[in-house]
């Protein structure tokens, strides 16, 4: 197996308190879990592989027609089926970010340039980027930015150069613009309802993209618990404005305590933080059962930069002790 | 969407009782959906990406290292990775067969030649294959194959000119032969355990093919669910030497009831057979509600082609006896 590089990996750590994985700090609803323990009948037989109501609901919410909708076994799974269907020989990537884009790039054989974002700049997107992506056959912009938690000017994205997919997997605790009818828009139910265990991400694009992506993808491809799940996540409106309201406190919560032990942090609008400290954090934490993100794989970060989940407040507190007993 | 070709198609047609899928006729076991049920912590948090214990389970079963095991989202999925891991540029499958393959195979822009099975020698895999595979990259062997029930001989699939992928899917019912440790065989819970809505497919091959067909799949690929349902459905030796005498017995008796209405059926080592009849077949027995294969798109096929699962034997009677007054 190749090396896992990725947070959430409770499996080969002894973790109390998982701050490195960025799903809804509120866990997943009752209702969810519920629709997949009620959902046993369908656990034997093929799930529709159409997934027509699951489609349906999704289209509904995200006010476009069905035909413009396809589903994945979580986003990861569309990222390398959208990569398929477009088969680029050179892409560009802005670093740092979401690492499976260059990973799925990769296994398709494409060249790869890397676009370093400015630390000084608090890692967005600048105006050298548009230039950077003439002459590219695609880009990935995750936006809010994965580990950065930054937020791209709407202005640049329009400008990008070449075929350009947005991962918005993060945007609905953002609360930002959505690329939605300019760009492929993928999203997930993974971080939105945590319900990362599942699998199920979307796009949303024009028909005949949604065709192509199709294709690049097995049939059967989500699960029956995953569409039974994602149906009923889409009628949690209640739990995701709590959650919005939740990160939205949390967030200048760990961001004020982490300015106040000195550390360099970078704005986000996401549910997650990036922030840079000494060397070392992680197996410290580590050592009392929190587990956080180490970012020294992701290009373009070192072993100085950290992520967290903004999670609830009693767990946050937790860290924040810690981290002080840390700090001295 | 692309017009769909399997059977199992439950979703829009109305169903009583469905012969066209070839799941275990026993359902999924109480055991594994408890295993579902009961992993719902599971549900919110990120699977094992390395699916760490199943593959250790799996790897016990099969008696060969962990490294030698991948898992995915269902056989189809594998399907897809092994062709990306190789690429090839000409491929040649037997027909009649899944289409799987088939589509897989175009979808990365494979030429394909298709190798015709004879009616007269019950769609078996003939000598003329052998030299059919000379200068290909690929090819697909489903064993016993899919919709035909046949096995074919060992020493032809030994004897094979390209790489091979053997599709043992329905091996655990035949008791033949495997070509593991041979070629890379794909297998499937879905079909065994009868847990199609859960997806869970794996491979058997050398270690370095292992890492390269991994390198081709998303991470978190196998869902909580399925990995918490593997490992309980191994453990099910009880269930499976009922299914494989249950299916003995009642595949003897469908095809002594089919024989003895005048179709011609097909031997099968499979848990399904394929027979010979009339046209609309499939739509009479439809207004009964009962789902049956039509074959006419596969390849080598035409409308005169049925395929059904063997069954309980309440469920087999009941075909049977909506086939006697159809008949007439």
């Amino acid at each position: 197996m190749e090396k896992y590089c990725h947070g959430g990996d409770i499996y080969r750590n002894k973790v109390k308190i998982d701050f490195s994985v960025n799903t809804n700090p509120l866990g997943i609803s009752e209702s969810v879990k519920r629709a997949v323990i009620d959902g046993y009948n369908g656990f034997g037989v093929y799930p529709d592989s159409e997934y027509e109501l699951l489609r349906n609901s999704i289209a509904k919410k995200e006010k476009v027609l069905p035909s413009n909708v396809v589903c994945s076994n979580g986003a990861a799974e569309m990222i390398y089926a959208v990569i398929r269907a477009v088969m680029p020989k050179r892409a560009i990537l802005p670093m740092p970010t979401f690492s499976e884009y260059k990973r799925a790039l990769k296994s398709v054989g494409c060249d790869i340039t890397y676009y370093k974002l400015k630390e000084d700049n608090g890692f967005k997107i600048d105006q050298g980027f548009i230039d950077a992506s003439r002459g590219m056959d695609m880009t990935f912009i995750c936006n809010p930015n994965n580990p950065t938690g930054a937020v791209a000017d709407r202005k640049i994205i329009e400008n990008i150069k070449c075929m350009c997919i947005v991962d918005e997997c993060f945007a609905d605790f953002s609360q930002t613009y959505s690329m939605k009818g300019t760009f492929p828009v993928i999203k997930a139910f993974t971080k939105t309802y945590a319900m990362a265990g599942l699998r199920l991400g979307y796009m949303i694009c024009d028909e005949d993209f949604a065709k192509k992506v199709r294709e690049q993808m097995p049939m059967w491809n989500v699960s029956s618990p995953a569409q039974a799940a994602g149906i009923a996540a889409l009628k949690e409106d209640k739990y995701i404005n709590e959650s919005i309201n939740l990160i939205k406190k949390e967030r200048k919560y760990l961001t004020d305590e982490l300015l106040g032990m000195g550390y360099k942090v970078f704005p986000s609008e996401a549910n997650f933080i990036l922030f840079k400290g000494k060397k070392g954090l992680y197996e410290k934490l580590l050592q009392s059962g929190i587990l956080i993100r180490k970012c020294e794989n992701f290009i373009g970060l070192n072993e100085q930069f950290y992520r967290i989940a903004v999670k609830t407040h009693e767990e946050n507190i937790e860290l924040i002790r810690k981290l002080g007993e840390i700090s001295g």
